[in-house]
C-alpha cells in the first residue's frame, strides 16, 4: 500500500539523486551496516558459519514474535486454505540442507559512484544448515486453483521503504515454488531459528539471492497474476538508471573469496604477512549452478593461475579452494575469481546499475609482505 | 613488541590526525563496521540478547582454535604454573551469571570531531548468561607470589596496531581479578562459545567495558610490576589529545537506550508512529553500580520525567524501564537518560575526548507521529 495522503514527508540522504559520489560513507549507510552484519572474511574458514558470525538483512525492524499466538495461514487460490501452528509444521517431513546464502546487494560499497542503500563491501555471505518442510508438500494439501501464476510470501517485518508504507513481500513462480530444495525452514545449524533470521518460520530459497527466503513468515498466498509489490517491481532490479525498470535479480552468481592471510592493521585492515610459502584458502559458490574453476591472480589480474577446488558442503553450498603462493617481500594485491559450469566468470571490474545489485567483481585482498 | 625496524610502513587513514572532521565516513570506518556488529535496538525487548545479536568487537581476526591441542597457561610469579585443557577448567566449579557487557567505544561516531576508529553509535551493547569458573580459584591453586600486583591476560588474537605487532593483552590489578563475580567463562546462553566470542575460553569481568574481558584465552601471568602494553598505555584512555595519556577507561558508566517505537524508513531508520498512547521501553544499565532511576524527555532535554523501572535480570545486567506516552502529530525527538546509584547521569551533550570513549550521553529517537 501506498503511504496515506498526507502523511508527513520522510527526510531523504544526501543530495535525492539516490547516489553518493565518492568514496565517504553516509551516517544512514553507517547504521545500516551495524544492523545488517557481515560474516568476518576469516570465517570462510568454516565449512557451516557458525550461527552468530552469518551474514544478516533486515529491511524493517526484527519481529518478536510470540510462537503461542503465531500462525502460518496459506490462502488465495486454493481449494483448501490451511491454517498451522508451528508444531503443525515440525510434525511434517522434514529435510535439512547446507545453504550458502548470499545478499543481492553484495559489492554495493565497491561501486562509484555508489547506490544509497545498505553498503555491503563482500562480506554479506553465510552458509548454514537450514532444517524445514519442503513447500511443495503444503501447496499440495492446499490444492493450488488452475489458473495460479505465482506464491506470494509476506512477513510479519513492516515499515517504509521507496515512501511506500509495507509488510516485507515477494512471490515467486509456482514452477520455482515447487522446487524440491525450497523450504519452510525453522531450524538453523540444529537450533530454533534465532528471531533476526526469521523466528518462528522463514522460507529458504536455495540457489537465490537472500531477499527470496523471506523471514517471519505470516502468510502464504496463491495468485493469479504476478504480484507487482514494492520488493519485486521498485527494489532488486538490475536497471542502467532510476526510471529503467531493468532486470530482476534472482539466482546468485559465481563468487569466489579469499580467507585474508597474515595478520591484519586493526584499522585499515591491510594484512601484513611473512615471506615464503603461504597457502591461500577460501570459498567459492555459484548459487544454483556449480562452481566449475577458482583462479588467483598475483598480477593485478592480468595472469591468473588456477586453484585446488575441495568438495562442495553441498549442492546449494560453497566449495573450499587452496593455492600455494610464494611470497615475495613488498607491496602484493592478490585477486581470486570463480567460474561456474556455464562458463560465467567473475568480472575484473563491476558491472555498474543503478541499485548497485549483484556486483561479483573479483576479490582483491591488499598485503604487505615482509 | 614493536614492530621491527624496516618493516613496511602501514597505510593510515585520513590525514593522519586521527580524527575525522565531519558527518560523513571513510571507507575504513565501514569496513570495521561489518565486522564488528551491533544489537539492532529491537534487541532490547529481551532480557537476554540472542546469541547472534550481541554486540561484538574484534581488534585483529577471529582465531579458529583447535580445543584438542588448545592449552591454558597459568604462569609468572606463581607458586605452581598451570597448563589445563577445557576440560580441566569445566570440571572446576561452574557459576553461570547475566551480564550487560558494552563497549568502551559506544557512542564515538557521535561525537564531532570524531576519532577515527570503529565507529559506534550506541548499538555496542548485549546481555548474556555466562558461564565458568571463577578465576580467583585457579589464582589461588596456582599461589600468587610476593610482590604480585597485576594479573596479565594475553589473547591468541594478534595483529597490528599503533604500528606495534601484538597479541591482545590486557591486565587487572589483583584485587579486580580476584573479585567473586570474575570468571574464565566457556559457555554463552548455555551453549559452548561460538568463535567471534572467543572459544574456546575467555576473561568475563562484569561491570567493566568489553576491553577488559580478553577473548581466546592463551596466557594468563602474575606480575610484579603493572603492565605497560600498547592496550593499556595507549588504548582505551580518556585524554583531551593524541599526546596526554589521560586517564584509563575501566567500569561502565550508566547508560539508558529506548526500543524504538512504531516502525521504520528502511533507509533513515526514522520512525513512523500512530497518534495516541503509546507505551516507551528500553534497558537501562550502570555496569558495576546500581540503576537508581530513568527519565524520559519529550521537548529535546529541557524537561524530564521518570520512567517505571522493572527488576534487574542480575547484579550485573540491565533493567528494563516503561514510560506512558501521548503521541500527537508531527515531529519529535524523544531523550532518555539514567541515573546510577551514585548520583551520576548521563549528559545531555557527549563529553568529548581524542578516542571517543565511553560517550554515554543521552539517546535521541526521531520519529514522525501521524
Amino acid at each position: 500500500m501506498k503511504q496515506e495522503q498526507g502523511a508527513a514527508r520522510l527526510p531523504t540522504v544526501g543530495d535525492g539523486s539516490g547516489l553518493a559520489p565518492g568514496d565517504t560513507f553516509y551516517r544512514e549507510e553507517l547504521q545500516l551496516a551495524f544492523r545488517n552484519r557481515g560474516m568476518p572474511l576469516e570465517g570462510l574458514q568454516y565449512d557451516i558459519t557458525p550461527t552468530g558470525m552469518h551474514y544478516l538483512l533486515t529491511h524493517f525492524d526484527i519481529p518478536k514474535v510470540d510462537v503461542g499466538t503465531w500462525r502460518l495461514h496459506l490462502d488465495g487460490l486454493v481449494s483448501r486454505g490451511l491454517t498451522l501452528t508451528l508444531d503443525d509444521i515440525r510434525r511434517r517431513p522434514a529435510v535439512t540442507l547446507a545453504v550458502t546464502m548470499e545478499c543481492a546487494g553484495n559489492g554495493r560499497a565497491l561501486l562509484s559512484p555508489r547506490p544509497v542503500s545498505q553498503p555491503w563491501l563482500v562480506e554479506a555471505i553465510g552458509t548454514s544448515e537450514w532444517t524445514g518442510t519442503p513447500l511443495r508438500g503444503l501447496l499440495e494439501e492446499a490444492g493450488l486453483k488452475d489458473g495460479v501464476v505465482e506464491v506470494l510470501f509476506t512477513g510479519l517485518d513492516q515499515g517504509v521503504q521507496g515512501d511506500e508504507l509495507q509488510y516485507y513481500q515477494r512471490s515467486l513462480t509456482v514452477g520455482e515454488a515447487m522446487r524440491d530444495e525450497v523450504l519452510l525452514a525453522y531450524e538453523m545449524n540444529g537450533r530454533p531459528l534465532e528471531p533476526q533470521h526469521g523466528y518462528p518460520l522463514r522460507l529458504l530459497v536455495p540457489g537465490w539471492y537472500g531477499m527470496t527466503s523471506v523471514k517471519w513468515l505470516d502468510r502464504i498466498e496463491a495468485i493469479g497474476e504476478p504480484f507487482q509489490g514494492y520488493q519485486m517491481t521498485a527494489a532488486y532490479r538490475r536497471a542502467p538508471t532510476a526510471d529503467d525498470p531493468g532486470e530482476p535479480v534472482s539466482l546468485i552468481q559465481v563468487r569466489a573469496l579469499m580467507v585474508p592471510p597474515g595478520i591484519p592493521d586493526f584499522l585499515t585492515r591491510v594484512r601484513l604477512v611473512e615471506a615464503g610459502d603461504v597457502l591461500l584458502t577460501g570459498r567459492a559458490w555459484a548459487g544454483r549452478r556449480e562452481v566449475a574453476r577458482v583462479e588467483v591472480s598475483a598480477d593485478g589480474g592480468r595472469t591468473w593461475e588456477s586453484a585446488r577446488l575441495g568438495e562442495p558442503v553441498s549442492r546449494y553450498a560453497w566449495r573450499s579452494w587452496s593455492f600455494p603462493w610464494k611470497a615475495t617481500p613488498g607491496r602484493h594485491s592478490l585477486c581470486v575469481r570463480g567460474w561456474d559450469s556455464e562458463g560465467n566468470v567473475q568480472p575484473t571490474e563491476p558491472a555498474w546499475n543503478f541499485q548497485g545489485m549483484a556486483n561479483n567483481a573479483v576479490h582483491r585482498v591488499d598485503m604487505i609482505v615482509r
